[in-house]
């Protein structure tokens, strides 16, 4: 990708609820979130995780590096500081800069038989109970094969990308980003065997809530939310979408989760 | 307690929403579940752990024993089965039987300083994020001194009894009945050094939840719950109220345990 | 036991220290555990997880393929139960048997930077302390990165095969056997945050024993162990070989690892 | 370091294999660790967490206060800093200082029914396989009561003092050292849901190993060490001995713990 000086830049930041084009992309100096301008050669997005994550699910398909500054600190995903915004974005601009590429996946929720509603996710789909319920139970299957019937909190499938996140914190391992895989990450299992699943990403993983049971409700990346009827399932597979983010110029993988993890220094 | 012909014995079950006296015992056979009968001397209850905990809050301060007869299996609570009942139950009459006393809690919301509600509960008070939002964000403090800050799905505060519930689902250990004990502990907590931490049963614990935050929902026994304001505060103390259990005729405490969680045999 | 004409088959059980070939392989009817006989074409082991796992590491870089059969039941790795023993003989025999493929890893020392011993091995390469020591003090690197000081009792590095084994008591997650990956697991580390990772299999991990510290064990499967000398270095990379096992009549991995770790059924 | 006429005090550091004794105590300045001084009324230790336990198992029994500074930083046990020695130094020459007093347990190794060790320890109690074997093998009861067999790398038996120390490692809770409690925390144990057990400090815990079975050790405070012989029990009771500390002047025992386990800051 070669860039030049007419870049056509969109820029998006945690507070506003607009995207901001720093020059003419397509006639318009500001759009609403959904209403990605087209033409878009980078797109810079300044804030946390959370305004990351809404920025990838509406890009997602096209093929737009995402350089992503983290305003607060050091994300996982956001490693660009500060400091290091212009310096990145010159290497940019001359196209010297490395992109690295995240998998998404693909959320769709199955009503009678139908297909309802489809999202994509970069972090992780999650099927949770009720603020009040006691329990969920149902079903998970890959590929057709009854994996088994749960009784939990909920269940977590994660990219790799998604590990990192809410995944970590009910059990589930670090995956690294460049596996091809997903995790299957129980939440408070009552089954104390039912431990956390990393299965290749060509699975297709059903979970099918029972009838008559409490309410379960789906959320993706903790952002999109959908509240499930009785026997509806929820299918997940990767997504045709991927994301590229433009790389910070010096930390690698292991290093920004030794820091973020607090791991010990040498 | 000397027990004698004319014993006065309600009777409980998980399918019928009424008390069933099973003898006369203030000239009605059957209550509101609310509305227990005076005068009782023993209490039979058939059902699974849900049944028993709506028993045992209905008891609560009276010190009327409670004869738990599992009809699905074996229970951690309910540990008499359905063979078992009447050699236990002539057991009682005859007044050979023996009792183990369980300690509850209390749980108390404070809503702009006031007291709001009060409930005692059996196994756990749990504080949750509402099922679509992304995480709690609350203190906790012990005894007047702060303990953390937590960021976390929610926190589960549980007697010994309840140890072997939704806290055991989350992390927690196993807390024998006869220690004066809470456990506190976590739910899906961010920071992964928050880890279960058992303290006092004389403790005075205080969650505090910031305001202009995501709702919380607090839960007892998984049974009752209520949807906190923000800035509300809850406490939880032991109960004043302890429940006492006919003691089933052969197992121990780490027998019942071994069953359960299917721990190996000698 | 007959078999076909011109079949090629050893036996290995167990309780035997040799390796038994049911009919003329190379002139002879028993052989060392080390010495295999050539010109095999099937390997049949009778026996546990760990009769199995020799015989693995026996045959590796060897395409011969292995019927497992779980006398004492069902293992992760040996599903042919006693019974489906001959229906499978036979469908090896005219040739309409399945093979399923595992990935193998290598673990080399190297001492005063010259390589020592190089082993292969199925489940996993495990650093580990000594008996009465407090803790071991080690680096990790992933391809030439610092992954982080660790201070724990060990480390496992786990094939997916192996990440049902060891691993998993450790706390690692559970991985499908044909995912490209390891699993690397701390044993019980000081610093809470240490978390399973999994990595691409084309990874090359380095384990780094400080100077003047505890000494450090090497175990390979469980089963062949060394001990490291200060400033060792252990390096665990794929191994070229693989290890074929003929496939159970019925039993997928998902059935099988319901049924091992008695997940709920539908 | 001047200290008001009369006060017997000794010292002990980590790095000198002997007490010094600041004043003369009873005619000598240096001792052996084994061999204490008489008439102590203060023992100062200057060290980390293992110099500490070393001198707590040296004092057990007496009721000679420790003021221990942790030189290092903040020790969950040693937490007057360098800088409070002084202040908090004058405070006990005042007799103005708080003690807190800790549990010890006591472990004893019964050969052919016959004792034939017993150490008190201050954090636990720890059976141990060998860096090269695969796996324990043992029974556990509690007061004669069969808890489990456990097929484990391990247990620890720990102290509500121990419980931040490995046992906290291995996975299990955080106990407030003013609960009468041990921990029974296994290390990596087969069964998944063999779970840290938390029992009254009264218990009697006995940890049987099978005969034919790989060498156990026992390790006390992870500094004394036992080979065990097969059939040989370990019986852990709660010591006669206590220790008590200087309290430090302004931490409390959850500061302590949200600083050492970096919990998050209001």
């Amino acid at each position: 990708m070669i860039f030049r000086p007419g870049l056509s830049v969109a820029m998006l930041t945690g507070t506003t609820p607009c995207w901001v084009a720093t020059q003419a992309v397509s006639g318009n100096g500001a759009f609403a979130r959904g209403a990605l301008p087209e033409g878009l050669e980078l797109l810079v997005v300044l804030g946390g995780d959370g305004t990351l994550l809404s920025a990838t699910r509406a890009l997602a398909g096209q093929r737009v590096p995402i350089l992503a500054v983290n305003l607060g600190g050091l994300g996982f995903l956001t490693s660009v500081t500060r400091e290091e915004l212009y310096p990145v974005l010159e290497q940019v601009l001359d196209g010297r800069h490395n992109t690295s590429e995240r998998m998404m996946l693909d959320a769709e929720i199955i009503h009678f038989s139908k297909p309802a509603e489809k999202q994509c996710a970069l972090n992780d789909a999650v099927a949770n109970k009720a603020a009040l319920a006691r329990m969920l139970d149902f079903d998970v299957a890959v590929d057709g094969t009854h994996v088994g019937r749960y009784r939990a909190d909920g269940l977590i499938v994660a990219t790799p990308t998604g590990s990192t996140a809410y995944s970590l914190a009910a059990g589930g391992p670090i995956i690294h980003p460049t596996l091809d895989a997903f995790v299957i990450t129980p939440i408070c299992p009552h089954m104390l065997t039912n431990r956390p699943l990393v299965i290749p990403d060509t699975s297709r993983v059903e979970l099918d809530f029972a009838e008559g049971d409490e309410p379960a409700f789906l959320t993706l990346d903790g952002q999109i939310g959908f509240q499930l009827e009785p026997k509806d399932r929820v299918v997940i597979t990767k997504s045709k979408a991927k994301v590229q983010f433009v790389s910070p110029p010096r930390l690698t993988y292991y290093e920004i989760l030794r820091s973020k993890l607090r791991w010990g220094e040498r």
